[in-house]
């Protein structure tokens, strides 16, 4: 190397200077500061620091084994025998197991999970969505199966995404908001446009918010894409069949593509609230809006009663999408190659569980039921203790696996935060964090009305830990309360 | 809805017209037309039609698996026990399966693969690269585990992307090349910089190609990355330790950030080239590269001996990278929650496979021995065979899993090529496909050499049905030149 050339490397060629821009725009508060705080204090435990706890308790992430739920044993069996085919000849395993993962390891080429076996997995997400739908066809050739479901709703954006300035896409988000929306639009250079939830009607979706969002950011970009969670993250609220059909009536008159996160559908416990799926709702509001409303929904492994965070499974299902830009689609998902064939196993098995009469299908039904039971039981017990501390209102947690309660932060304790440069409500949680080592999210992660103060909470941990960790909250929030009045 | 709503939906929301551009640029050969029309010649030899072949082999992707090769033992007994952690009771499983089972399960939080176990497998990963570069440290923080390569390599770029115009990032990479660079250049917008191997020189890197390429790029555009894909993809070629040197002091001297895409490490055959790794070598050549060049370096379980493309398991490890930096990567990637487990923990049994005296031992070195063996047996006949034919000129088959012969197209065959709107290789290879059931890649979804013609076929066949397959090219390209002479 000539000297010359030593001295022309001036130095790094990646700095946060010279990076993507965009890059940096992307905030992701459910695993930012408070998070490696956690991580921190986790390690000085380790070592024998000396603490008002003897462990961290993670409440910010939706991730219910990390939490004690067990895997569901049919799942997992049929995953064993798939990886490893050699136990398909054990007398441990069912017979319907047995078959199962038979059918699985046939549908791939070479008889290997090593790789795509897609086409099998697309009929079965089909038939699944077609008898969820009370008979609704569903066609195989709308089903893409994905990375879980956030590499879906990324995708779908990134189709979306065109125009600068005024012609911008614009994408209508909820607030609060599951921060991979805001994650993906700030990546994808495109503008978020908020349309705020009804905390005082349990978080509902109000058709004149969105309309009021719209016309205002019609002003200075192209808004053309709709989204919304249903049930919410991290609002836990499940939409009436009126307000989706609102919805959709709103993205028919406003030509907006409509985005519908349903990666919660199973996670539904307030007495008369149901599940509604947009696709059903759309096709039994008649041809004018099931032949013209584009529409992608979106499921996944990881959540409802499954849990299966770890597998990265996941479909989407596109409804009057021009078939062009079907040909586009399918061109972009080809390059990632295939998702994960493990987890594409395994939304086979979600969507085509056990039947009546199978020998797995009790035990299924029993793990089943018993999870989605105790999640109920969990998410009625966070509001009811919750809502009992002066200064905090939780809405009810209808469905999903959070609750978003509401809380009073005493104007010192504003200041202080402003003096440290933090968000008042992460200043309340890492103080929650160091004293507590329960960690959950703040609100400002998900985005709320300005002057108001939340935190994210999952719902996971067992109901003895949960109880406590509700009093410790409890107790937290009335010192903290008193300190700073 | 208003009678004015529905007039106001005048077409689809999303069309090929205004949808992303960045979008529509991308293209993807080896999953494009050519694999579309081997679909349709299945579904017609299904539907009982009469063709001169009764199957279609796919030589056209590096899927092991889908052609018949079988997994390692070890890792399909290991993440079986990890999908159903009661096999761990079951005596038909050896002690070593067991306890790394154990272990992979006791660094997920919860005991389920179902979430995240990323810390330990990096650990490993950073043990493995230590061991294969002769004792050169590394520190697990430089270790990103991701899904498959592609996934890492992608986001590396994407950090990489800045500017407009003149300023805009230009990336360098091979011609030929494995598409997925150009498909992820053009998504992110970034300049695609053409630098061609010497295909007279069996495909080697020439340092004087390189400068050339740099120089006639800055006229337009800012270069700032040097992508390396060693073993080559889809030329085949091992690169020498030389050459290695000469394209890190390049880098240095032109202040580039260096991507080594290192997947194939394992698949080196020819006598008298080995794999050296990026890495190693920038430290074998004194802190002021070692302390200095950017470098990231991929890896993956797809390839080599394992070929498990369906687990989507991968890592990257960065070196000299700026903090701050590591720090937006680190939030980037978080937004994607994490890469798949069950790839994660196949990853982690790649780098850390039985050691001696372990009761898995001899069986694994059995299978990884017979399967590299066996590859190294078909890239010789596969060079030799395609050089007994008048018109088709293959280099070694050095490493990798594909040849990428050139072939001589008759003038005749271009102009009928043209007439239909072809390149001529797809010409080519869609009347190979046709008359032989043969599916491999042309040469121009690689790209080549103007006025040159190329197709990549795997040599992934088992060498029984490879030699067919060899001897019906041969005769395929005899009778093409023939008819069109």
């Amino acid at each position: 190397m000539s000297e010359n050339g030593l001295a022309s490397r001036r130095g790094k060629v990646l700095t946060t200077d010279t990076m993507n821009p965009s890059v940096k725009k992307v905030e992701y508060a459910v695993r930012g500061p408070i998070v490696q705080r956690a991580v921190e204090i986790e390690n000085e435990l380790k070592k024998g620091a000396k603490k008002p706890f003897s462990e961290v308790i993670k409440a910010n992430i939706g991730d219910a084994h990390a939490m004690g739920q067990q895997p569901v044993t049919f799942f997992r069996q049929v995953l064993a025998l798939c990886s490893y085919p050699e136990l398909l000849n054990s007398p441990l395993f069912p017979e319907d197991v047995k078959s199962r993962a038979g059918r699985i390891l046939q549908s791939c080429g070479g008889g290997s999970i090593g790789e795509t076996l897609q086409f099998c997995v697309r009929q079965d997400v089909a038939q699944y969505i077609k008898q969820r739908d009370g008979g609704i066809p569903c066609n195989p050739d709308n089903i893409y199966l994905s990375t879980g479901a956030s590499d879906a709703i990324v995708t779908i954006l990134k189709l979306l995404v065109c125009g600068e300035g005024r012609t911008c896409t614009g994408a209508m988000i909820p607030i609060p908001q599951y921060p991979l929306y805001s994650a993906a639009l700030a990546e994808l250079g495109a503008v978020q446009i908020n349309y705020y939830l009804d905390e005082e009607n349990c978080w509902s979706l109000n058709i004149g918010e969105l309309r009021r969002a719209l016309v205002d950011a019609r002003k200075h970009c192209n808004p053309r894409v709709l989204c919304i969670i249903n049930p919410g993250n991290p609002t836990g609220q499940v939409q009436s069949r009126k307000c989706i059909e609102d919805v959709i009536r709103f993205a028919a008159e406003e030509n907006l593509f409509l985005m519908a996160d349903e990666v919660y559908q199973d996670n539904v416990y307030a007495d008369g609230c149901h599940f509604h799926s947009f696709k059903k709702v759309l096709f039994e509001m008649g041809p004018q809006y099931s032949n013209t409303v584009e529409l992608a929904s979106f499921h996944s492994t990881s959540k409802c009663y499954m849990g299966e965070c770890g597998f990265r499974g996941g479909y989407m299902e596109v409804v009057n999408m021009d078939s062009d830009v079907k040909a586009q689609l399918t061109k972009l998902v080809s390059v990632r190659l295939c998702p994960p064939v493990p987890g594409q196993a395994l939304m086979d098995l979600v969507v085509n569980p056990p039947k009546p009469g199978e020998p797995s299908h009790a035990t299924f039904m029993k793990e089943r039921t018993a999870t989605l039971r105790s999640l109920a039981e969990r998410a009625k017990l966070t509001e009811q203790i919750l809502n009992t501390v002066p200064g905090i209102h939780c809405n009810p947690v209808q469905g999903a696996m959070y609750s978003f309660p509401q809380i009073t932060i005493p104007e010192r304790a504003v200041q202080e935060a402003k003096e440290k440069g933090q968000a008042p409500d992460m200043f309340y949680c890492m103080k929650l964090l160091d004293e507590t080592g329960i960690c959950v999210v703040p609100g400002s992660g998900f985005g709320q009305k300005e002057g108001t103060y939340h935190f994210r909470m999952t719902i996971l941990p067992p109901t003895d830990k949960l109880k406590i960790l509700l009093q410790k909250v409890k107790e937290f929030h009335m010192g903290f309360t008193e300190q700073f009045s």
